[in-house]
């Protein structure tokens, strides 16, 4: 509890609460860049998180997410109801800029402030780019968003750890795209609520949803349905939109719950991220690896004791 | 110390010695998924590491970075030189086996007992991928390998992370590629000890080999060399192979300086995974979660109250 209360600061509880573009933006990038406003920010919004229907799109590259999630947002705002959309790349930092620019274009919702966007790359920091993605989306929920939009690209890992904080999860195919259904069996499709199979014009794509419907079926109690859209054209999206309407009351979502779990995954983050730092920049890191390369000490116990050294530290 | 003498079980100092494929095979698999066997196979690792040059190829995909590994190790080849190839992809362990197939087959030394490809796809594990690839580096080193080469797609900060375990980073690039140019000056030249600029029978090559030369000066005292290829051809190969050879001895590089490093890394990336999991799973992660959203605890306090209990419950 610093003494800040002759420094002017932003109201973060009242700013979100009024949900304006530029304070949201702001309150964005001050958590992403861990600022001095973030703790505030933060505070706020995880008091205030709760509110919105969090929905993560996935699927692999070429997928024409970006595309199907500009016409979903389209859906939602011929629906009346404002979007946060948010873009994570856990593959490339170097290219978030002009991935944001793009998506920005490919959503065409740029001049429409019901609408708004942002993009996050990995950071390389450990427990980071999902820790990151919950704040985020909590800032959007406690600034009013209606509904927020998770986007990653690629099916990986840490695909499958982003989409868990979204209360809905869509997972989108091309057809033709053979061995990544059999690929997809691996993890991608048991986390799916919905599957869409775009650019359902192409000529394969009743075999692309005969086989994914097989997969997704396949030891699973509740197949997941199967949706075909062709975003660039429009169809499908109001269906799509329903469906995910219908899943979300379907289930009686609680949608409090979710904001919780995204909490839940930032404590945790942040715990690992005390000792990742700490760890990699302590002076007994060198001592410690010359005991294991002499044989004299174990990977595990030097592990072990590097630990006890960092919290004794802290 | 466990009581093990009655299973008859690998010598892996000797066999990790003698470097039989199908012992370096079974040796790094152990590691990878942490077996029985991985401690015996780390220790023996770590204490004969550091014999090695370890080279690191990074750049943007589509620069053609797996087709210049294969002429690159086939120069090796003809030099007398022992290769392991270590593709990592932070991207996308799904497609890792897929990836795998293709390495090989572009490699084009699929028959060829003096060169070893193995890849490494994200775990989605905090700290997993670097810590991994560390790990696999060393068991190749320890095995007799005369050169590791660790190939990573994309440029990332994951990306540059990893090129930080090997002893000499090689920054390859496509012609035309103009924008990430100048993304790259964000990060990706300042570790490259080379850069190479492939596919330079393409027309823009003389253009992007300026702009790399540039912002590769930019800021810098001792900028590296810039080197054409056209690796599909075989041109510039022995001319890379050379300056690789002139960077290690010019630096008198002391390799096992380098497996320290490398084991360094292992021991921070053990520590902090010691945390995370623990963190992710423990039961008081529920309350501290409650607390932080009713705002009676700030975030970083909750993380180091859980903290303390991961530490204390160990």
């Amino acid at each position: 509890m610093t003494e800040r209360a002759a420094i002017p600061s932003t109201d973060w509880s009242q700013a979100l609460k009024q949900g304006r573009r530029s304070d949201l933006a702001r309150a964005i990038t001050a958590v992403e860049n861990d600022t001095a406003d973030a703790p505030d920010v933060l505070a706020a919004a995880h008091a205030l998180a709760g509110q919105a229907l969090v929905v993560g799109v996935t699927g692999a590259p070429g997928a024409g997410k970006s595309t199907l999630v500009g016409a979903y947002v389209g859906e939602l705002r011929r629906r009346g109801l404002t979007v946060g959309v948010l873009a994570v790349d856990p593959s490339s930092p170097l290219t978030g800029g002009a991935l944001l620019g793009d998506r920005i274009r490919m959503l065409g919702h740029a001049g429409d402030a019901g609408v708004f966007v942002r993009s996050l790359a990995s950071r390389g920091h450990l427990g980071g780019l999902t820790h990151s993605a919950c704040a985020v989306v909590d800032v959007m929920d406690a600034a009013g968003r209606d509904v927020v939009v998770v986007e990653t690209v690629g099916v990986g890992q840490s695909e499958v750890e982003i989409t868990d904080l979204a209360d809905i999860r869509v997972v989108v195919w091309a057809p033709g795209a053979g061995d990544d259904v059999q690929a997809a069996k691996a993890g991608i499709l048991e986390i799916a609520d919905l599957i869409v199979v775009n650019k359902a014009d192409l000529p394969q794509a009743a075999a692309t949803e005969a086989a994914l419907r097989s997969a997704a079926s396949y030891g699973s109690d509740a197949a997941p349905q199967v949706l075909r859209t062709a975003a660039t054209r429009g169809d499908g999206i109001v269906e799509l939109a329903d469906a995910i309407a219908r899943v979300s009351s379907g289930r009686n979502l609680d949608r409090s719950e979710g904001a919780e779990r995204r909490l839940r995954h930032q404590i945790a983050g942040s715990t690992a991220a005390l000792v990742a730092d700490a760890a990699a920049r302590h002076p007994d890191l060198i001592t410690l690896a010359r005991s294991v390369r002499r044989g004299s000490l174990s990977l595990d116990d030097a592990a072990r004791r590097l630990l006890a050294r960092v919290v004794a530290d802290d």
